[in-house]
């Protein structure tokens, strides 16, 4: 299932925070090598170590750090591309790359409820996938595009995915505590967060969000389209200060009642599609579940498997629905730049990338 | 409706960080003047600035500083205590001040669901004041005892109040997000809040608290006792890296459908009861609606009125329930010593205690 | 002293963490009121509250939100302008209003070490108000231009001053721990704060600020000018995940050696100049000396006297200097608007405001 | 120098925060197993999984939780002892092991300044594990004791030793911003750390300990015994609400005036012994010397080369003694468990632990 050779990828926006995930989870992938990275006006043509304002731990790898920033307008020649472009750019480059021929692994989100782009969790809806077929045929795209969801949206369908296959989710209603680096760089303002919480998300979506993809990602193909999950959700989104880890806090009401015991066998088990299992960047296990009183934390939790695993807990009986509990993943890798690079690599393991 | 002469007041517990929210709040109070200070074993005879470890702002004042700490065991010729005590020395040593003859108004938590016991939160339900009769009656206390609601309640049904008055609540899922200074002192260790949050708190009891004290608060006085409110709460508590004010994402499910316009004229016209208005630590008014994308926030509203008000902010359409909003108050004031303090005043209002 | 009516004043900059400053302690000023605002292009002609994001607690002063924004550009019919203009405007426009006739006490840097231009901390150096003479006849200014302290020399200055007086100052290392608000809004991002120090503060001057404005504002006037004190400073400064309160840890030698004991009496006893002790914005004494082992703390000390207050602790001896210590103040109060508040309440009190 | 096979190590203290360190960091060791665990009186008999708190990320190895702890009490047949027991036990359980024949590794306070104990910083002196042999025939032990230094020393003498060596070190006035980890847990409580700094640490003795522990490290093995550095110290120490990485501030008088680019140079190629560059633990450099204005920040830079490495910025002149510096170093890894490793390490390559 492993390419033969090292791929040579191309960052969209890599001077961004998200950038800068990327280039740090890519940095000594089995599958992929970074070849291009594309940035703002102003930054073309220089070193990206002389023009990033770098925001992670330490410093950008010396090779990435050499590399001249190419104009995101340019389409480069790699099989893929991971796009940390901001909205506003996102839709006009990323259709232009997957005209071109590039398979581009989205981070932005204009094209996560596009009728033929797949809204991928790998572990929850790789079969989604399929629709890739259906942008090349009806769209024209030669490349393809495929999104990752909203980081507060990858927490939360990971847990609901195994109770909705096992009995069946109707209700959900869930109050996000969301870090900081969701926002981006510069992002939210010490002033504003230093003890203190905002009982909302600053772009204003986030909440609909939460509500609309979560019913695509839980969907199923039936061939032509996804046919989305007959879910009503609830979303309260707030900003708190943690530096990264997305906690969401959940209540479930299922069509078929289930136990706690039921309910923390089925979350236990769950593994998610042979083919994802072995990829590289793919968790151990998609789900591990605590049972302590008091996890999981955003600062114990988030970097479980690299930062690819999920850890749910408090796991209980919910007075008004079937279920409550909590689950974290953090924002920035499973959430952002891990979850587009698993993407890729499930695109690679499929054969759509080659 | 003033007493004539300052009441002296004794403060039980008076070292704790509850203890001295109780002796800041109390500096100046029109009505009351601190007379007594009782603490533990250690502290008993010796001067209170020289064994408190203060935790608060600057320092405790001077006159208070002065007083020799004395025995909780030994009640004193008091009208009014106010109960900071921890709980497992509440239930016995409340007791015996209130059948000694004392108004013992109380933060602790062994009294709130007693039969006899008003659980107070003076604009909900003043009227709750009658059982106070019963108490002497069935009890044979000379005095009495009157709770204050956990400090996350005393949050939650004040905004409940009106809504539940106006359109019948039946349905509430919340999830809180709760201050530090909740913990008491030293309370919460700082390696397991900063950069943190934990999705608990640790007494272990807070949820149920939640969601049994508030139909309780929301009940109604029948002559004999309390009909508790027919209304379901599923809670969900957090603890979050803010020194002072608790947040609460609120969704409420209603017997009669309320739209938001209707809903915020019945929040924004809510007054409580006249008796309550004019004591001197009831705030201006008992809920303020904020009407901003990104209000209430606990750093900016916690203070409002002196740490008395409410703020309720981001009033909305819940897909599943009727309304959503969220609602904050000062933890320590509003949801403590502040509530206790008010309690007081109105029992001297009512000529309860004279 | 008092004037006979309220004076109008002009806030220049209005809309920026420290003009909201301005607003938040001139709201109930016993001498002054006000009576204008001026904002950049964009808040031209609209109201005060549709265009200020505000960044402090609560609101602003409804009298003051219905204010409609003047352009800086125009010179306004006030006695008194206070300046929260950002640098880079700040000495043209602070120029223009001065020439017209009014006496401005900016907050701005530009100013600061101009020979004929007063660098006020009024405890410590009332009588360089002397200079506003020289300027209306050198510059041919009507108005005047009087200039506060940088927030961390604001700090400093307070203990070295009685020191300096009774020994003598010689050598000063000096290592800030300053808090964010000091960067204004949006300044400091919170994911280069939280968890974190940064050991240095953006703006790259501060360091030469204390090293500079310390020994003009600790020098004497001498009849023509300011004679710098001879003193030698070597800053280090760092930006702590603090809202409000800048921390100074500082070593101090002596022309003549003082013993611990000596110079605590000469902190204690230190007023400041008659005039200036009982203006209203003064704090009740300029210094507040702690004997605890671990005050003073920027959360629980920067509120004294309403922010006005300097408190110093950890008196010891130096191994290498003489004496160290730790002093506080708050930096957007005592370093920026309320020390802008006192200069001009000192113009008020020597009649050269009228 | 690798021992041909695994060695087996007890680790004294085991459940506090520093004990967990050392699990975490012996986890994958090349050369080292653990094979015993002791505890409290509360925990001894029982499974480390179910009595140990877990502070730090995620959980303790299962292997490692599957351990019984054992007494302090009883000396196990192990060549190597890591101790984390607290003050007040160390000296008389570590004495117990040294003399049974264990080299005993200890991060504890007690035996640092002793005459015949190496205060151990590897890449700095390393030769005063000579003492060893004098333990030996003056005290009668069999094995021995090495100390770690003080975490805030450890971050100061790294880059002081090239200094020293190069221009003769005379003077130093440093001011260290310690992070919550240093006083293990619970340790600081969130109340007082949060939105706050406490200038001091609380033990009391921390300016003592950095003041005299330096002397010995930069001191020399006369044959006989340390020969301490003549430097002079001023060691100011706050608390800062950072959870792991001390920073230091530090001013430095020289013997011999040295320029920032000869200091930088010197600096730059400092490397330390060979016998220590390949050890496993040892970091590629000891010093990273970085140039940006704004570094090194503790949570940026604390981890570089797994917490052992050590970053120092802002190297400039100082207006009073030579020169100005930050340094940084993780105060649990490089100035904790990681330290002591290192000096088992060390042990081992030199051949006093086979």
């Amino acid at each position: 299932m492993a390419p033969s050779h090292k791929l040579p990828v191309a960052i969209l926006g890599a001077t961004g925070a998200v950038g800068q995930r990327f280039i740090t989870l890519l940095a000594n992938h089995p599958w992929f090598e970074i070849a291009v990275l594309t940035g703002s006006e102003r930054s073309i043509g220089r070193r990206y170590g002389d023009v990033v304002h770098w925001v992670l731990d330490r410093a950008p790898p010396a090779a990435v750090a050499d590399l001249v920033v190419q104009p995101t307008e340019t389409v480069a020649d790699v099989p893929v591309a991971f796009s940390a472009l901001p909205t506003e750019h996102a839709r006009e480059a990323e259709t232009r790359w997957a005209t071109a021929g590039v398979a581009v692994c989205t981070n932005a989100s204009p094209f996560r409820m596009h009728e033929q782009v797949p809204l991928l969790v790998p572990e929850v809806n790789a079969d989604h996938i399929q629709l890739v077929e259906q942008q090349r045929s009806k769209l024209g795209w030669r490349g393809c595009i495929v999104a990752n969801a909203n980081c507060a949206t990858a927490t939360l369908v990971m847990p609901l995915k195994p109770l909705h296959q096992a009995f069946g989710v109707e209700k959900v209603i869930v109050t996000t505590l969301q870090a900081i680096s969701g926002a981006g760089y510069p992002g939210v303002a010490s002033l504003d967060i230093l003890d203190n919480i905002i009982p909302n998300i600053a772009n204003g979506g986030e909440e609909h969000k939460l509500e609309t993809e979560s019913c695509k990602i839980l969907g199923s193909y039936n061939g032509e389209g996804i046919g989305f999950a007959p879910i009503t959700l609830s979303a309260n989104v707030t900003r708190v200060p943690v530096i990264d880890g997305h906690t969401a806090v959940v209540s479930v009401g299922l069509k078929q009642h289930a136990s706690v015991e039921a309910a923390a066998e089925v979350l236990r088990e769950f593994r998610g599609p042979a083919v994802v299992q072995g990829l590289p960047t793919a968790p151990p296990e998609p789900l591990s579940l605590r049972t302590e009183q008091d996890r999981p934390q955003p600062r114990r939790d988030r970097d479980l498997y690299g930062g690819m695993g999920t850890t749910v807990g408090r796991l209980r009986p919910c007075p008004l629905f079937d279920l409550k509990f909590v689950t974290l993943s953090h924002n920035t890798i499973r959430g952002a730049a891990g979850g587009a690079i698993l993407n890729a690599e499930l695109l690679v393991a499929e054969g759509i990338v080659a």
